[in-house]
């Protein structure tokens, strides 16, 4: 077989290097050239070879070397767990966040809950209240599915006028994705009996804020799961254990946590969550309530800020993309700030409303470029420019951005949050 | 809407209560009347809404509540973390066991190693000798997939005479299923350039005890993978960190971890783990070698021995099925002991060599059951009962079981494992 120090030139597809998403694939990789792999010298014994390792742990952690992989936060002063933590999306692979850095977002700290005091009614408008323990939900049917969940304030600081010095944590770190398992809502409300008049569902949470939203009935009979387990495990505490609502492809803010009631009602009852926030500040000063799904969109993980370039050559740029209307269909990548766009790999099992990964290969030639992706869905969407987005939405809100993001590469080979 | 509060009988389709997979979808569960879940007292606040709650973490944990769930494990006299850790299925759902609760099974303890030292070497029958660090290999392209790892050894106490008064823990703990992403090994191979001469690959892990396995190469140049990363993030130290094989179906012990060298030659190397140990000694005295497929395998999670049934009336019947050869395509369930079969509703979607969830409702009657779970997969595979497997391979081995396993319901609740 004979090897190939680099693609050859054919493989651009799109300007200032990026590849054909398969051309790696073909040319067996060609980047040991650039990166000193080639060796000859004997193995060495490592000390951890020399001596026999860790017994077993009944509940693992990650190596002490990752402990630079964590959730970052900031609380409002003079509270506890009011605000939300992140999740470093940059430091991450996959689709699956792990539970111990799924994004939290709370609004008077994370209740410390009794499953076996805990109990979910479900009343109002319905033929009879009810009032489900856990043990009561695990003998109904559940079901599994892959979701992401997106605070609706995620990339809020991208309407800024100027480019926000963070990384992506910082930026976009407020969406994560798992296996979440639970009844489907549908099961429970056919159990309760829904008054034809009721249109609106209050969900409340059982945390010291009662967290509440109005969620539309057609909703809760579609899709929606009285979640249990997220990656296989109970929820966890910061993610609304024992029980939350997953309403998928839905701002993150509806899928109430600790959720302890449900009220079947024929309008939705205005909530603070609902009118003082979550809401979209249009240029004229008009307000838009109730906008759900989390718009198209994607982001580009690696490369991104705080990862250092080493010199020219070929380099895997991989990002995550995801719609709350359904299935990504296509994510373009461009290396020169938009001129021009390559198609990236979509990394299969691609699942509607779910986080999407796709790859694309870049052959960085050692100077400026600007990164971007381009997220596109089976409902049409496509993720919009930053510009677009701001000429249409104005900047008087910080909900629902999902514009494109830019990493500038400097020739330093050091990459920053920039507009472009 | 009308209420039925049970499903007619016609939804019956196997002995002993058995119900169709959609009935409770259609009938809206009915299972309220028998659960205690109608009430009509007003909602009481609980304490956990009368404070703020807990700050956020850096790194999340599970609720105190849930100290029980938890990996079982015992190692070798004398030794440090020699034997393996279970994963407690019979308290899990979904398909994606969390990274603290996988299994693990170490032969000299779980190494402590830092990842900037340690190189995956790639040598012996190659054109050039390559040494990748993780920043080298975090530049090739990368793909991700979920795949269960199933030890060997896994359920060989069912070879026994009689039936091991365990749980589903004790009995099959040693299967768990993550998603994982790293780079296919046939890059690095053809980055390396392998001899036609080439036909197996050593892989050796950097642990202690050394611990290698010969591989075949065209698995190698297949689907293999040098992991990186588990359900997100970088794989925990008892699975491999900084990097593992991943073999998807194969037996767990050749999907080495900690790995640092694969070692191209013309034959097997007949290391310890392929020679003394993950043989399957037939009933001539005659050993099987190189056995390498997990062979079609189900087991019921949902209700199992330590759940305690609350009563006649409706449960769903939770269980994981998975192949070593490709996709399930169909599990059976029976609520008689085997003399009558219904088919079990499979969470989509289906994966080829990952654990796939299946469900189905069952009316108890309060009297006397045995619940076994038959899986077939995509190749023609049907899991054999006990009885059948052991006629073929007798029980001179642990290795491999992949039999019917059969939980005996009493009429006081309990459930045990029984043979039948």
């Amino acid at each position: 077989m004979s090897i190939r120090c680099r693609p050859p030139e054919t493989d651009q597809v799109a300007g200032n290097g990026l590849l054909d998403r398969r051309s790696l694939f073909k040319a067996g990789a060609a980047i040991a050239a650039t990166t000193g792999t080639a060796r000859a010298e004997p193995l060495k014994i490592a000390p951890w070879m020399t001596e026999p390792g860790a017994p077993f742990t009944p509940y693992g952690q990650p190596s002490h070397f990752e402990s630079k992989v964590a959730r970052t936060f900031a609380s409002l002063p003079g509270t506890t767990g009011t605000g939300s933590s992140r999740t470093p999306l940059h430091l991450l692979e996959g689709t699956i966040t792990p539970n111990g850095l799924h994004f939290e977002r709370a609004h008077d700290g994370i209740p410390d809950i009794d499953p076996d005091q805990h109990q979910l009614v479900i009343h109002g408008l319905v033929q009879r209240t009810l009032s489900f323990s856990l043990a009561a939900l695990a003998r109904y049917p559940m079901v599994s599915r892959v979701a992401f969940i997106e605070c609706g304030g995620n990339g809020g600081t991208l309407y800024q006028p100027k480019p926000a010095p963070l990384n992506l944590q910082g930026l976009h770190g407020l969406v994560s994705c798992a296996e979440w398992t639970g009844v489907p809502l549908s099961v429970l409300l056919q159990e309760a009996g829904v008054d034809p008049r009721a249109k609106w569902v209050l969900a409340e949470g059982g945390d010291a804020a009662s967290m509440s939203r109005s969620i539309p009935v057609s909703k809760a009979m579609d899709d929606a799961i009285v979640a249990l387990y997220q990656n296989g495990e109970r929820i966890r505490p910061g993610n609304g254990y024992p029980m939350r609502l997953l309403l998928p492809g839905f701002e993150g803010n509806m899928q109430v946590k600790w959720l302890r009631r449900l009220k079947l009602v024929e309008g939705p009852m205005m909530t603070k969550d609902e009118t003082s926030k979550y809401t979209i500040t249009m240029p004229d000063g008009k307000t838009q309530q109730f906008v759900f799904p989390i718009e198209t969109k994607s982001v580009i993980t690696r490369p991104s800020p705080g990862y250092q370039m080493d010199g020219a050559g070929i380099y895997e740029i991989s990002g995550i993309a995801w719609s709350g209307y359904g299935k990504i269909t296509a994510v373009d990548v461009s290396a020169d700030g938009g001129k021009s766009w390559a198609a990236a790999a979509l990394q299969e099992p691609v699942l509607s409303k779910a986080l999407t990964r796709f790859r694309l290969p870049w052959r960085w030639d050692g100077g400026p470029a600007v990164l971007q992706s381009r997220a596109t869905d089976d409902q049409g969407f496509v993720q919009p420019g930053r510009e677009a987005l701001l000429a249409e939405r104005g900047n008087r809100t910080i909900f629902h951005y999902n514009g494109i993001t830019s990493w500038g590469v400097a020739a330093t080979g050091e990459l920053t949050h920039v507009y472009a």
